[in-house]
Order: structure tokens, then sequence, then C-alpha cells
């Protein structure tokens, strides 16, 4: 069966946050160069979102996109909740849309992966439709960071974001065609920053690029664009010079504006390539998740 | 495909802490009745664990189960950890297991779904093995509450308990047959004991599993048992009046000792009943699962 990514939508508060005011509001202590944070990572703006908002985003984008495809909402089966941040379980906000929005066939679960938790929710609900116990998932993909100070993870800086998908057997945007993942619980938070795990992150990244585009008879040569998670500039150099391409083959826009969203960012790309108009019909993509602990998934995608 | 419960086990701590000694240790004001707690919920000890053994559990557990069937690991897909306490995100315990026992090939994610989380990761497992996504997933399901005055819910008692169980599309002990599920995100634990909750909670319960009975063109009677949560008789006495049939179809044996673990419960109601040698092969069994927020999940199960 053809599964597809059917609709997408992400909230982002109207207002960014200049780097500068958001630096200058930490009162780092002078050993830090906060300045060289903003450089090095080309991060202009983060965005903040109140947490207690999160329910009441969601269900205004559920809202729009069962009007945006006529439905009533008994036609989701499932609503997969991915919390990408890895605080408190949140199960409750799902179950609250759930309820609201009388998406009444839809089961509710939620799935995490950390900052790839969109890519294996995506994997799961195609495993379902597949299987022909669903018809319709809706991926709803939240990033909050309680504390400022939390913000600064290894090589970017986390916004907050918001992000709904939806998963379909019927019409869509982009054609699933294949899944790969892998995960090696070695590296994670704690020792990110020793023994080289920065570079060993990527060649395990790499090396799953090219094991998909290969188990599908492909070179990058096929490949339109490489849709990254919004991290840094910096790790997608390391990442093509191990791919042998140049950084113009990543779809690398939205880093400037936000920065790292967690799993939303999987969301909030694909929304903007879409906005964008950057893929003709039939053009391949791949979709390119990581998460800590840490986890690897690759996805190719045909614009349909 | 057909896909089976290929491996069970369970952890639980050698003693069981007597309800007497454990409900005086909770220094009740007079205004509550501990015994009448025990004596109406027929649970005589409860199990606890410390959370920080958690993972060096889940490490005996998966060595042993390698061990049992002759695997290195590497034939490990899906790891997915199902959390059914609502604390803090703790899916580095999983990932730490991938990396300590070399589960090479092993994906590595969390599903939950508070006390149904088992069964909603039975599902998921099986239709990945279905969509060939995976040959075995080892599902990885705890149950921990951190302050004792906590372990009152609803009308049970919580324990902490650790299970292990191997989907497959290879040998196992029972058949998954078919899975329906429901969810109502209206009736939680914040309005558990308002509005009749409970008789409606029963009431969806009791029609699901005969949806799943109808679907199957099967009666009760074609059923050795219904294997539910470990709550308590009282709820089930509902059930069997919603279901016209007696108690004894219904497998209570686990309650006494130690009551209610979340979603371990499925797989020491399914590890006790292979143990007692329960099932004569061709037997169905219906798995129920409850998870507040709400959602219910049956599954039908055939010894094989």
């Amino acid at each position: 069966m053809s599964i597809k990514v059917g609709y997408i939508d992400i909230h982002l508060p109207d207002e960014a946050i200049p780097i500068d005011s958001f630096l200058k509001s930490m009162n780092f202590e002078n050993s830090y160069d906060p300045y060289n944070i903003s450089n090095n990572k080309f991060i202009s703006s983060i965005y903040k979102i109140d947490s207690n908002m999160e329910e009441h985003i969601f269900e205004q984008l559920v809202k729009k996109y069962l009007l945006y495809k006529r439905l009533d909402g008994s036609e989701i089966d499932y609503l997969i909740y991915t919390q990408s941040d890895s605080n408190e379980n949140k199960l409750s906000v799902a179950y609250s849309i759930q309820y609201k929005l009388n998406l009444s066939n839809a089961q509710v679960f939620s799935i995490n992966q950390g900052c790839s938790g969109t890519l294996i929710a995506m994997k799961v609900a195609s495993a379902l439709i597949n299987n022909r116990a669903a018809r319709r998932v809706l991926i709803l993909t939240s990033c909050f960071t309680q504390k400022d100070s939390e913000r600064f993870i290894g090589s970017t800086i986390l916004s907050d974001g918001i992000g709904l998908m939806e998963v379909t057997g019927s019409d869509g945007v982009f054609q699933m065609l294949d899944f790969m993942g892998k995960t090696n619980g070695g590296i994670n938070e704690d020792n990110f920053h020793l023994n080289g795990n920065p570079a060993r992150i990527v060649n395990i990244g790499a090396k799953l690029i090219k094991a998909i585009l290969k188990k599908n008879s492909m070179t990058l040569d096929n490949i339109a664009c490489i849709v990254p998670l919004n991290t840094s500039k910096e790790a997608w150099s390391l990442y093509c010079d191990a791919l042998k391409c140049t950084l113009d083959k990543v779809f690398l826009d939205n880093i400037i504006d936000g920065g790292h969203m967690g799993a939303v960012d999987t969301i909030r790309n694909l929304k903007s390539i879409i906005d964008k108009n950057n893929l003709k019909e039939g053009e391949y993509i791949i979709l390119f998740g990581m998460g800590f602990g840490t986890s690897w998934d690759v996805m190719l995608l045909q614009s349909v």
C-alpha cells in the first residue's frame, strides 16, 4: 500500500526573540562568550512558547486540519503524541484533544525517541496503516524547554515548537518509500563531548543515509535534498564531507530563525519545503533525524 | 503472517510486604480505614523495588532471555520501552541496555499508554513484524511509584514491577490473532470518582470485549479465560455482570499477591498462565488492558 504524509502544520509564536537579547538575558559569566555561540551557530532568533498553552495550540492545529481536509474527526484511527523534551509524561494533553474534538475512533498513545521521535512515529504510523489497522494517523509533536539554561545542548540552541502531521493511506504530499534506523545506546548527552563522539555521530548518520540510498539503488544525485534537524551548519559540513556532497544539498533554511525544536524540526522543515515550492512532482528527498540516546533514522520520501 | 508472543518473563522481589505492615507504615489518620482497603480489594501483599535497580534488573532479564533463546542479541530489531508510571522520561534505561548487551540491530524507542501500554506496544510490535520491518521485538515494561501515598489509585493498590516480552514472527507460546482498542480522553484520574464514571469504564471495556468476539465470530464460550489487569475483584464482578459470565472466567489469581503493577500486569498474568499450565494447545484467551486517560485495549490470543 502507498503510505503518504497527508498534511503538515506547525505553530510558532508571532514574534521571535532576537538571539542577542536572549543571550543578554542569560547573564553569562565572563568565561563564556555568548556572541561566539550565535556566530558559530548561525542562529539569529529563538522561539519560546508558554507550555501551559500546549493543549490549546494543538486543539487549534487539529481543528484547522479537520476543516482543511473536510473531516469530522471520526476518520482518525490513531493519535500519536510525540514529546521530544524529556520532561514529565504529558500524554494527558493528547487524551484531552481526542475528547474535546470528538476524535471518536482515535486510539491515543505516545511515542518518544528524543529528537527523532517524529520519524519513528511516522514509521509506526505507516506500519499500522500497511497492516490495515488504521487509515489515518495524526502525529502531534511538541518540544518545550523549561529552563533557558537548558536551551544550550551540544552544538545548538533549543527553541519551543509544536507541529502536526497526518500519515494516511490516501491522498498526500509526500509518499513514504522506505525507512531505516539505527540505535547506539552508548552515545548520549552525558558523553557527547568526550572521546570524539561528535565525529562518530556524524559517521553513523552518514552511513545510514548511504545505506538507504544503496538499498533503493540510488545515489545522492537522485535526491533533491536532505532534510535534517535544525541543529547546526557546522555539523552538516561534517555530514557533507562524509557524504561527498556540498552543503547546498541540505535544507538548512530554518536554522537561522529558531534553531532546533527537537522532533518538531522534521515537521517544520517539510512544511517549509512545501510552502516554498522547493520540489517538483516525483523528486526524492531524504528525511534525517537523530535523537539522543542515540537513535538515527532516515526516510526516503517522494514528492507527489 | 503469524505473530506470536515468543517469550515472557517477570521480576518481583523475593519478599513481598504484607499489606498490614504496609498500611501501618502509612500512618493513616483516623478518618481513613486502612483495613477496609485491604479487605475490599483482596490484596494481601505488595511489592516495592528500588527504582535505581531498574536498569540492572532489565539487564538480567534480557540476558536470561538471550541465553534461553540461544540468541546473541543481533536478532532483536526493536526494543520498545513501556513506562506505565507517569514519572519522568526514562528512555535512557532502554538505550543503556541496548548498548551493554550489544543488541546491535535493535532500534530503541518508548511507547506509553499508562497501564495498557504493554498491549499497545504488542500491537505496534505486531504491525512492525507484519510489515517486515522487524523479526523480533522486545518489550520492556516497568511500573514504579515514587511515594507510597500514591500507591492508592482508584479501586486498587500499586506495586512496583518489571517485565519483558518478546513478540516474534517465529516460534512462540501465544499466537496474536486480533486487537481492538478504544480511547475516551474524557475519563481520567481526575474525574474517575465523579459522575458514575466507574460504571462507564466497565461498560466501555465490556463492549470492546464483546466487539472483538463478534468480529471473530466467537462468544465467551469459545474463550478459556479473560486475562485482565490486577486491579480489583470488585471491578471484575461488574465486568462479569455486563458480559453475563461468572468471575471464574477471569484470571484473578495474581491480585491477592501484589495487586496492580500497571502495564506489567499483562506480562505477569500471561507468565503465570504459562507456569500454571492453565491452557491447552489451541485454547483462546482475551487479554484486556486499560490505561488512564482513558484507553481500553483487547487482544485475542491462541495458545500454541
